[in-house]
């Protein structure tokens, strides 16, 4: 039995979300379903976690175990004929038997994009969430600050994680970064982990920040009442990237199965 | 009556292209309808020159005449609140009573991307000609220096021109260059005019040279026979923008109706 692991790219714009579900199409089932078929056997993967519906990523990670060899290179290419254009694997790595794509994780990052002007150009839709109005971009900057380190994040975690006991969420935050490139704002979280909505639910208040409904010294208060209710609304999932997911040894996942490239398919006459 | 110049961006996936058509959702048709909406009359628009099915646009221009006074401001967002999403106006500005969108304008850039690796990121689908085969990137652009300058490109134009006098296919090309993003490569065209399918058919010729099929020298050769099928096929829609539509006296289209931003909508508490 050999373990393998998936890098995914994928446009999460069509599907309801990472985690395979009943009746709509999933990222997840849909990978599945590829593998399986190419496997010959009926094969799940495990994710390093979920993406909400809309939300997209750039290198989701997941693992899958297989009890005979494959040819990793022609499963590669083989599941990226399979799969819908707008979900790629992006490498196989074989990983050690006790690998798991979400316990051995030791953090993640994301990002999230805001486009600000009045009009939204037709190529960042559906991967930025646009807001047609000014925002205080010092301010924005200065309320990335108040998230950075470790702290009880329940006020900006939705229900799925808010029944369980505060210190499950202590999480800690280690980058908060905001890029600027022209009308877009790129606000880039790398953390050992986030709670279920948390990188929405802190845009969101940053949001209200930056747009002058709340002061910056009302952040510590919010953190500080370990309510949900106290917070933003969330964030728009379209604006979301997974970007990537850290494993404290990499090594394995360094080598590309395609980084030889093909000859050329056509000679010269 | 004034004349007004629409800058226009569009995805062109969903469409059959920019020109108006019977019975096809066109670009052209979704603005005149938009704009005789808001206009409350029945007005058409005139653009620069047509772009085909698949083909995006980053700056078409296009313009129409009004015989009352406009909010420019007002019409810019209304037009941009009644389009789809995948059409955006940008700018709006009225221009001098004998411009035309068309026969005004000195020359265009149009930008072709190509994507040079096995997987293709779900976030590129549909904005570059996937090449998962290694091209010759030193012969790709050795190629593109054939190009430049005043040549009669015949061979380079399908039939729509191909009846016209050989005269009339002269045209310059006054920048060729190629830019490369890691996996992406992006080749700027800068002329005065560009005959049907040609920056197309210049890519597809440009590409049997980067895979081998041709010899360097066969591009004089295929320039000297202005016969089309001696050249080689087009290459798809999806890689091609037409950037922007250069007008020689563009002080009227510098000022923007929104560069005044808006106040927050949301006040301090």
């Amino acid at each position: 039995m050999k373990k393998y692991l998936l890098t995914i790219a994928y446009d999460g714009k069509a599907y309801s979300g990472w985690q395979r579900q009943e009746l709509q199409p999933s990222i997840q089932s849909l990978i599945e379903s590829a593998l399986s078929t190419l496997l010959q056997t009926p094969t799940l993967i495990e994710g390093s976690g979920r993406t909400d519906a809309g939300v997209h990523a750039l290198g989701q990670t997941a693992h899958f175990s297989c009890n005979r060899p494959i040819n990793k290179k022609r499963i590669l290419l083989s599941l990226n004929a399979l799969l819908q254009k707008d979900i790629r694997i992006l490498k196989l790595s074989e990983v050690p038997k006790t690998f798991h794509a979400r316990y051995s994780a030791s953090g993640k990052i994301y990002r999230y994009h805001l486009y600000v002007h009045p009009i939204l150009p037709p190529f960042r839709h559906g991967f930025v969430t646009h807001i047609p109005y000014p925002l205080d971009r010092e301010r924005l900057k200065k309320g990335c600050e108040q998230f950075i380190g470790t702290h009880n994040f329940s006020s900006f975690a939705n229900r799925q994680h808010q029944g369980s006991a505060g210190k499950n969420a202590v999480r800690t935050i280690h980058r908060l970064e905001m890029q600027e490139k022209g009308d877009e704002i790129i606000l880039e979280f790398e953390g050992d982990g986030f709670l279920y909505k948390m990188v929405r639910n802190i845009v969101g208040t940053l949001l209200l920040l930056a747009t002058g409904k709340i002061k910056i010294d009302e952040i510590p208060r919010i953190f500080a009442t370990e309510d949900r209710r106290k917070a933003g609304q969330a964030a728009p999932p379209e604006g979301l990237f997974l970007v990537s997911v850290i494993y404290p040894d990499e090594e394995f996942l360094q080598k590309s199965e395609i980084e030889e490239r093909e000859p050329p398919l056509l000679v010269e006459r």
